[in-house]
């Protein structure tokens, strides 16, 4: 396999195919320069000098991590060519760009994988398990927010700032999206209308670029801020289950706090991403605490639970078993072993693009609209 | 000083009464005969056979424990004849009758009080002074939820699932109107404006009546419910600041869980009320956790804290702090000593039915709406 | 009944018995002049020069309040004149004035009752039902800790630092006591030999005397302490079961932290005092976290459980309880009702010196000691 | 390098090594059959047929993975031959063994390490870095348990619970022995003297063996124990410091709670392996929650943390970290780089030998005893 883009990303996507027994075979980054570098510094033996080279290739699965505008050209254009892609989120930057990956893919059929990574904590397969258990009742409301303080300094910035780079949408682009991704997953509905409010508090930042979760501030020049920093909606989904989520980066205290609450007419359920290894049941009687556990609960905790109960996994396990995952989808599509469960296709991507075009769409005519995809 | 009404609201009154020291000189329950029975049963000098009999005493103060409806009526004709009123929620069953009250308050110039409670939190005074102060920053989001799971069985009732004895609104009217009384006492910002969205999950309970509370299921014939069961809003206030509250009764485990979460440009915070011996607080190097400490912390705080901290305070407490609070504005009203800061009255009454009766006509008009009053 | 003892803690004797509907009759403070004070204050009738013009009243109860010197004296004095009494802790100051309370105690057959307070906590009531229950399993391993920072501060001190006011043992004769009383109460089995270590680590501090709990620190001369900053034990119980117990004033951030962990065959169980309203319950498969409700639960915990679910009740109400319970036991005495379940006697105050005493000739001795008593 | 023992460890290590970016060149298995297998599996060059092989081959560095009695004859064997060792936990079965290993890794100057794993928490390191500041004050109490489950179940079994395969302790050897390294390394103090109390509550289970952590019960004919379920100890430190741990696998709920609380005089701190992101820091005035961030905290902390906040770290990063370090501490043996800090060695294999046969003897004895070595 081959990987697209050489950066902090395309390092840990190296490190999960590594220790899923990919043979890393070709590497391509910014420049053939660049590409040559990188493919030493790995010990790889190909350095990709554009995309055709790669396209030109006898790879079987290309990486993508390199910069958002050409993550829906690269995709296509490899899966046309007959080849399998994990692509980085989000799926391009626009709403049509994201449901011509899909169409693409379906088209194709060739395996299509994006990291909607929190999928892929043990505890939230237990979470999807419970929830859509007869034990749990119907849902009947589901909520919580993903807070992360990390913009909270008026001077600190990122490329995720400047909508050219990092599209229109900032806050829910990039973490509310693997919100309603996980809340639609775990429950098995959809988000089928909804309202929203923005708010840019920090009115301008500036302009230079600083890798994501950078706390150094800048001292670039300042320029207005066109990027939400919060943003908040209410929703009804297809079974007219209403919900709500807040969505911010500037919430003092809250490193990467995506918290989920589920409520049905026998249990409610809550996953908190800042402790991944444990689920909360609530019951009239009584709540409960479940610890991920290779010996206990639904099947695919267990199959996702590497570690004994006790000794935590955490983020970089979440990623590994993405990849492994999408790998083992490439070998059922090769004849061996099934497509495992849970896995996030384009058909994700596009479901995410959709969603936040019709919060964008709400912000502005401050009106319900209908999620259309 | 007089009460009025016997009932378990009426017991939670006199005891709190007791505690600060006043002498119970009458009683008015549902009857003459009841009246008698129960000012024998406490010991006290009169029964009251009517609210007129009550308006002719000579009580100087009146604790108004009643069905809703009597609410306004009783408390507007006891300061117009003088007397000072601690008037329990809400203030009537709509918001003219709410405004009527406040005005009639203002103009008499007679102490009047209502129990929002938990106001008198230590805890929650201490959150109100941080949130206030200069290290906090200007506050950029306000969100959070009230969440209960008393009416989950579909087979449980109360009066106050009926519009008649409960007003219009249930789950928002009941607790969802603490939650907005705290956040704006708190923030001292107001809420401007909010959209709503209302679920009736349970489409049918029985007819009979049981106190709040109440976890056990009723075989009355069943009617159909027309007073929501969750409640959500999403609102932006004076200052522009965006909000968001979940607010429920069906959320099972949770079983009163007040929860607010502020976060200001330096620093966050968190109150949740079934833990209210402390208090997170979120900076971006690390949070904090404050305790209730007679010896740390804010003047109110420390004026609140009555015992060691450790040795936790609660509800009762809560409760008694309004009493003894609302006899110290008699006091003051007959010029000795100071009104006691933050103190509820019929003003924070009628603000309260002002947001409800705006999140009723949004659930309707499903729309953006202001908030009037 | 009367109150012999007009501070902070006669105070708090007074409020209790207040709301337990008791008449107040008399009260002895330090001096015939003050308790004239005092009687006028509180507004009732008598006011004692002495322990003699008590015993010759015809009082019926005494709350004895008084320094902890005089407990034994006046308690027994009382009990031989026929009066009940609801004496402080501790029962004197050592093993043999302790002994002989219980003795006179067993053979008057008054009631006696001491202020083990955290019995009174509803969840402490269900840990015992749930502790001693067949689904817990026998009990393995009981451990722990008492932890308190008040005399953190080197300038910090109290009359408990002075053996010859406290008694020979600070911090475990203060806390320590607490946490056997319950760990033995909770599980039904004795602490049958121990051994200890203990630490001044204060070598010197103020030698003025200040009110329990003070923060604030003295600049009066420096003495050597004797009394214990910390204590730990080590024992093995009748049923031969090991447990541990840390015990220590000298630990920052932590206020009034009794946390009681008891593990049995099948579950384990957690109390933690600065968290009254929950029980944690460990179980191979889960965790359960149990909350105080009337609705829920043991009959003991429903009991105590005055307040709904979620509306925190605290340490206030485990002294009213105590005293509750305390007057129901004199109207057993007199032939009404029966004597509650778990009030705490002369004879555990007696059980506690006992223990204190083990700790200390093992602190002294350097090995295992048995309990005598 | 090499890979002594393929069982699930040697595959831990193997990973472990494999991100390290290290050459595996060959293993040894059990069998010289199984070496060969093993050695295709992985793809590695060199089957061992006997330790001989390895002694004789070029590797530099060796993983010692194989069964406890062979740790150190390999370990000793290995090193007299000028190889870097990593040899799994413990060091030996026996004080004289660890002792033994610890001689020779002095007398040659060969890299030796071991897996107390805990120690790579970043936020172990943060607790090492608070301790042993100023603004800690000096430590009085360090005391905490490590609890596990797994062999609750009478009929569950393992080889650690045979002294002739898992050594004398069973308990205190498994976990009791990383609980002491940690309050030793942590605190930079040592257990001088302690004493102990020890408990076989299931007195026999089946004979079978089982790989650790295993919940499966086995059916196996049932034998004796000899070896500890819990073990308690209470000691004094080098600097007079009081300390008590409680060891124990029956504790219901428990997966791998290792926890550590050390008190100072201006601040306390709390560790729990369960929730290994975080740390609780308390002071007088408040407590602080810190978590792992790669942008704040101590040099250590930064350096471990190799995921953004808020993205959990776990198990297998400290296990990663460990091996990691290790290697540096081979390339600087040969002149690249430094050591780095907090590298466990043969030393501390001997010292955790020295207090488990410590804590033995004074089980037996039933006395305070010395720490030896």
């Amino acid at each position: 396999m081959a990987i697209l883009g050489a950066g902090m990303i395309g390092e840990v996507h190296r490190r999960a195919a590594l220790l899923a027994g990919a043979e890393i075979v070709g590497v391509m980054a910014s420049t053939p320069e660049r590409s040559a570098a990188v493919a030493t510094a790995w010990g790889v033996e190909q350095a990709y000098g554009s995309i055709d080279d790669v396209l030109a290739s006898d790879v079987e699965i290309a990486h993508i991590c390199t910069p958002n505008s050409s993550h829906v050209p690269y995709a296509t254009a490899l899966m046309e060519s007959g080849k399998h892609v994990l692509c980085e989120k989000p799926l391009g930057v626009g709403l049509a760009d994201a449901r011509h990956a899909a169409e693409v893919a379906e088209r194709t059929g060739m395996v299509n994988t994006m990291p909607f990574a929190y999928r892929f904590h043990p505890m939230v397969r237990e979470l999807r398990a419970r929830v859509q258990s007869a034990e749990f009742g119907a849902v009947n409301l589901m909520h919580g927010s993903y807070l992360q303080d990390w913009l909270l300094n008026p001077r600190a910035t990122s490329w995720r700032v400047d909508p050219a780079a990092g599209g229109p949408s900032r806050a829910f682009g990039d973490i509310g999206s693997h919100w309603c991704d996980l809340v639609e997953w775990v429950t098995g509905d959809r988000i089928a209308e909804l309202v929203s409010t923005t708010s840019i508090t920090v009115k301008q930042r500036p302009a230079a670029t600083a890798a994501s979760f950078s706390a150094v501030a800048s001292d670039a020049p300042l320029i207005d801020v066109t990027t939400e920093d919060s943003a908040l909606i209410m929703f009804r989904t297809a079974k007219d289950v209403a919900g709500s989520a807040v969505i911010s980066q500037l919430s003092a205290g809250r490193k990467n706090r995506l918290w989920i609450e589920v409520d049905g007419m026998h249990q409610s359920a809550v996953f908190d991403q800042e402790q991944p290894e444990r689920l909360w049941i609530g019951e009239d009687t009584a709540s409960h605490l479940l610890v991920r556990d290779p010996n206990q609960g639904s099947a695919e905790q267990r199959r996702l639970a590497t570690l004994p109960a006790g000794h935590a996994q955490g983020y970089a396990q979440c990623f590994e078993a993405y990849v492994a995952d999408s790998y083992a989808a490439v070998d059922a599509y090769q004849g061996r072993g099934e497509v495992p469960d849970g896995l996030p296709t384009f058909t994700d991507g596009a479901r995410a693009a959709a969603i936040c075009d019709a919060m964008l769409r709400s912000a502005v005519s401050r009106t319900w609209v209908t999620v259309e995809g």
